[in-house]
């Protein structure tokens, strides 16, 4: 059980078959989402099935499958066997019985060169629902529970459709809400998680922010400069630094002030920011699907292939953001709004504020991408986190290959022709445990291709 | 003699002091570039003398000294000791004559801790010419050499005054020149060097290039990608790339279009690019002063704080360079011209190709730079380069840290505050031994600040 | 209230001091657990009291305070009032009574250039207890439950004394036992938490291995290359490896030899490893304390300064580790036993394997110390995990510097002279998402210099 | 012409084949090198030549030729015409007379997808001389020469036979003889170049250090820290260390100690390093062939395959150093000794000092490794110098990979077990700009394989 991807992408060729309608049987077609108990660790997988009178045949979680239905004669329960085997000798043994629209069973699964680690382990399966057909509605949703890990396990505070909007707000990195009333402790305290109808493992989270707007009068920040961004020198003159610093919005001209920290003692007053101004531009500091059930949830410090705090200076108004979806509901988080920040966020902190959000959501299918992809009106922009720049660098690298065969079906060659000529990279964040690069290419470079939806 | 800097920035205030007029004696007052052979190896040092009738004071490449001027009689000729210290307990004691407008000694230097190794050496020193008054001239010039190391030692090719322009040619990285005629082993070979009469080490070399143009319709490519931008999933997706393309260039309208490879054996032809542009952007991929004569020219593949093998997309038409002066005359190189690049040159060789250039060079006397600076219409930017990109982060934002503390006097809580609020990193190159970040400012967000010349 | 550590180390002062009787009102003098309710996030903090008639002094986690005890009369509760300052003029005022041996209060922090954003939050505190005077006893434990990550919410399997030892077995990696029965989902499952009694943060675990030693016949790994050890080249060079290997481990003799896996389809086999041998070391790949409370708990792939899946080849029979603690009663874990491993683990797997283990606890009370630390018959060893070795490299140097600065009172330059002359840096791991570097130091060069306690 | 390698290993086979007489034909069978004027650049390329009466088959730097002799009737002169081919539709045509045991000509080369750039340059070629048959002899040489750069150009100080055995003398880092006088200016002064008679480029000089001794009574050294050991802490830590440090040599008890720098102004002096002392290890911190004429030679300071400034504490008396073979008569040179040095060399200087050496040369012919091996009498060590330790690590690893494939015959996935299970990873070199690790093998994981010559 290698890949879910493969599985998944067999689900349009499915689709064209017309589902066998027998009698007595309940037809178990279609893709399921298997929730294991695997040793006391709850795991997810694909499981694609087609019936066919009592035949049974498909994918489990990217390994092919051939079984028997034997319907109970009630048209509503049965039971189901089947046998799955990988490409590399690998076998999964499953026996199952359907009731109440959920199949329950057991896996016996064997690997090859691991005889002696036969694996025995129990399941509940249910249909992936289609997707809603509703027309699409706006929620206003006012949080009161702020998260501190992208865990799967937090309560949706809201569940919408594909195609939905939700307007909401979020609470600065320390807790600060609107009021700059402090509602929880800080590291980027999440809104969310949302839970999108239909939306399954392998498939690609879509969300459009519509609207990113200010929402108080104050950001604040610091002086300090982050180990990542110090050489020895500069390490040594900046050993005195580190003072909070507020800096004044002023949204109605679209500009930030900072607000110079009183002397120390000895130290002379200088005035050299007295007037010094930056251009407001909103932006979202983490959003995140939350990660899947077998491991520990990543604090929301913390970034991966799942997003999370990439303090991404261009997750902005207007900005399309693509995730990769671990758990049914795919699970939204979202905070850590930044008034405005320079690349890499230097200071640990940018200009931490609350913020009114507006974002669209929809779900892509069996679309299985390496890490977080953006897209602006005039860029795409794949993103990568590790724990150097220079493994960052390689894995933005890859993530836009990936997207380039993908989307744009390019060879290996022509890959390496468009990113040679045209790759802009950026550095987005060295301030935490991840550091990030996020490789971007205009859309002019792309003209000339046909993207496959 | 630890820093250099700190001799040549009293310079202007020594200006001010009217030289000791003396019947006998030769003047010496004024800076002096020294010579010396140290053991062998040429080592360079700046010496600042100001007489008054037979009393010598100065400073000896930061260290204070006292000495004394015994006229040989004929207004011509003296014998000169004096007497140098460091702030660490080291000494120097140099004895010197002077005839025909130069000073030929020898120096006994001392340093605490090392006291069983006392330093004897010969020099030979000169005055510094004062920068010339005649009016700015521009000059044709054909190179019929063309240089593979940031040398020395290599014979200037022309001479010029600061303030002067001159309009040339450079060869392709492969040594191909605008008639595709292979003129020398390709690896960067460079135009110059340029001597710039008044440049002296410890000096920065400001280039403008006010014309960066194609003289020829192709460049050369691959379709290869840099070890520095492959993990290992692209390492083995690219396993069979590495051919070598050409690039049309349409200079009326300003774009670029490869010609595709023909299939290997076997390989089946695509023809995504087969109406693929990019928009032409002039860009020089080397610019460098020659390194010092105490170390090992490095080949024109490398880069450093000096410049060279930048591959710095952004130095195109309109910008100005600044470059650290390490040799009497700067020593100007430039080379590997890029109809345009990607940012990090990742096929390790971009649209290499021919340029005619036309720049006017200056120089800033007195003024030391931690590494290459570079100046747009919008940005100020400061370069680095290291052996990986987490190095490179640092240096440039020391690079930068440097640039707000000597032009704009910022102190570290400032510095601290701006770059937080306003960096932005750009990845210039991973295709070379370094690999370079460059650090932009928007001029806007120095508006408020007050410039020092 | 910026470091615990200094509160800490006034304790040994404290201890001289006589605590006041009072008739009426109970003493609290001693060092006291502060469990916060930050904003709904459990945060702990170290108080120091010292009562004297009515008067309280003493320090919150670094800030010194000053109150009074108001006595209920009954000689068992109290109101108690402090106010604590910071250097860098933050404040703390806290109210609260004591009964039931608990104190309950709320706590009022306010923060230069912070104005806007005071802190107002609950905790109740506890005397932490003195470390028991029994006997040290020998638990046999028997582990029914492990944990898959480091986390200070798993309920403590045992409580045991400084002094103690502990009997017991680890699963292997892959949550195997001595029987090669599955009894847990993969991923370096642990035996633990272990609770030792009196331990407090701030104070330091030390842990000695007694005994470490092989309780089946076979370990399991595999052919494949971890990512940090691959090169392009290399990456190509072993695309097509990745199978299960089995060692067959001679507990007789001390050896394991390795099952060569089946060819492939179109493969030749090999048997340049048919009589293949390697010594058995057997080792601890996870030995960590929790982390705090107020995080998201670390997965067991994860290492930091709390140790964790450290995959260090010397955590032998023999070694002592020395690890930060966090969490009241320290919390131990420890498992992931390998047979042997290579420096890196660069198969991902090393032999893994189930383990039989006997160790004994102590702790240091109000020790701080950077990092996990281990210490051999030959060698002291400072251990750093990082997201790159260059970044580990540093820390590691780091990590000694304070274990030379803190234990033998060093100075910069003599830290500098003894690393330079007798450092031996050894690469831990490379197999997860942090890399590890250790310095080690042969005792001998320790020889001449005195050690603090 | 892409391997050289390829053709070198097909002389073993060659060797076979008896070379065929002709009357009036002078035999051109053999192995030559060739000296290109490659556009006014030096190039070396290998040549392999068969003759049978007039035809001529062979190999020219890895790829296939077919052509025929002329002869003259002399049966010493002759026209020599051939056509060369590689794997990828690059052509050579060639034509050349053969007078004075010389072959002059000139190429014309041809690639696809640079049809535009075809190739034309002259060369001479001579035959490489067979290994010389003479005894063994010891060579007593005092150098009055030390050169600062790993130079193909500086003229041999001595030429030697393979076999033959070297004892002579080097300055320290500083320059300093072991009278402690200085001879030349610092930065690793080397002995040498030494001439090896049968070198030729594409094989590995084999140096064995018989004897490597201290020749006087100090060592030269420092209480720096290098950048790349500090992180941001250590750095402010380390901030005001600096001094220059000697060291005494107890050469009869084998112990080094340091003489303590004299407090600085306010500073108070400690003495805990009063009676320091550590073991006597001497080493050499650089030996390196030449790297090849067409590129820049690197100063004393750099490292790379070739070898140079590793200071890798294991290249000590005993020891094997295997290096790859750039130019005719490798010119092998060596220095930068030290009494001792830790591991990284933290000091940037270690414990410099001028040494006696004597050390036997051998030549592998037809042998190519990735870089410089070093064995002792219980490892084989694969060393790798890159610009981060990154990098090292996984270029370290390939070198290892390519030894136990070259030598050993192992396949992937056997390298992959062994290195998992046996790999010692050590960093050699933090101090300069390339950092250095080390993979050691210990023999006793060897002794099953059957070693290849």
């Amino acid at each position: 059980m290698k890949t879910l991807a493969a599985a998944l992408l067999t689900l349009a060729a499915l689709a064209l078959l017309a589902p066998a309608a027998h009698a007595q049987a309940p037809s178990l077609t279609g893709p399921w989402l298997v929730t294991a108990d695997f040793y006391g660790t709850p795991r997810l997988y694909n499981l694609q099935l087609i019936q066919q009178a009592d035949k049974l045949t498909g994918d489990f979680s990217g390994d092919k499958l051939e079984g028997t239905v034997s319907p109970a004669g009630n048209g509503k329960d049965a039971t189901v066997k089947f046998f799955g085997k990988d490409n590399e000798g690998g076998t999964e043994d499953v026996k199952a019985t359907f009731a109440n629209n959920i199949l329950t069973g057991s896996v016996h699964e064997t690997h090859p060169g691991e005889e002696n680690h036969p694996l025995d382990y129990t399941f509940t399966a249910t249909l992936i629902p289609a997707r809603p057909t509703a027309a699409p509605q706006r929620h206003e949703f006012v949080p009161t529970v702020y998260y501190r890990s992208f865990s799967p396990f937090n309560k949706p505070v809201l569940t919408v459709n594909p195609g939905d909007t939700i307007h909401t707000t979020t609470v600065d990195a320390g807790g600060n809400d609107f009021n700059d009333i402090k509602r929880v402790a800080g590291g980027n305290p999440q809104t969310g998680p949302f839970y999108i109808q239909s939306a399954a493992p392998g498939d690609t989270l879509v969300v459009h922010i519509n609207r990113l707007r200010l929402n108080r009068a104050t950001a604040e920040s610091d002086d300090g400069m982050v180990q990542s961004s110090l050489n020895s020198d500069l390490a040594v003159k900046m050993k005195d630094v580190g003072r909070s610093i507020t800096w004044n919005l002023d949204r109605a001209n679209g500009t930030a002030t900072p607000e110079q920290p009183k002397p120390k003692a000895g130290e002379t007053a200088t005035n050299h920011l007295a007037n010094y101004k930056i251009p407001l531009r909103p932006m979202l500091g983490c959003i995140a699907t939350a990660t899947g059930p077998s491991g520990s949830p990543p604090p929301t410090g913390d970034s991966g292939n799942w997003g999370g705090n990439m303090d991404f200076n261009e997750i902005v108004e207007g900005a399309t953001i693509y995730l990769p979806i671990q758990n049914p509901g795919a699970l939204l988080y979202l905070g850590d709004a930044h008034a405005a920040q320079g690349d890499g966020e230097l200071n640990g902190n940018a200009l931490e504020t609350s913020m009114d959000i507006e974002f669209t959501v929809d779900v892509i299918p069996a679309k299985r991408i390496r890490a977080v992809r953006v897209e602006s009106p005039t860029h795409i922009m794949a993103t990568a986190y590790a724990g150097s720049l220079d493994d960052a660098f390689k894995d933005a690298t890859a993530n836009m290959a990936q997207w380039l065969e993908q989307d744009y079906k390019l060879t290996p060659s022509e890959i390496a022709q468009v990113l040679g000529a045209s790759a802009e990279y950026r550095v987005s964040e060295v301030a935490d445990r991840n550091s990030g690069i996020v490789l971007k290419l205009n859309k002019d470079r792309l003209a000339t291709f046909t993207k496959t939806p």
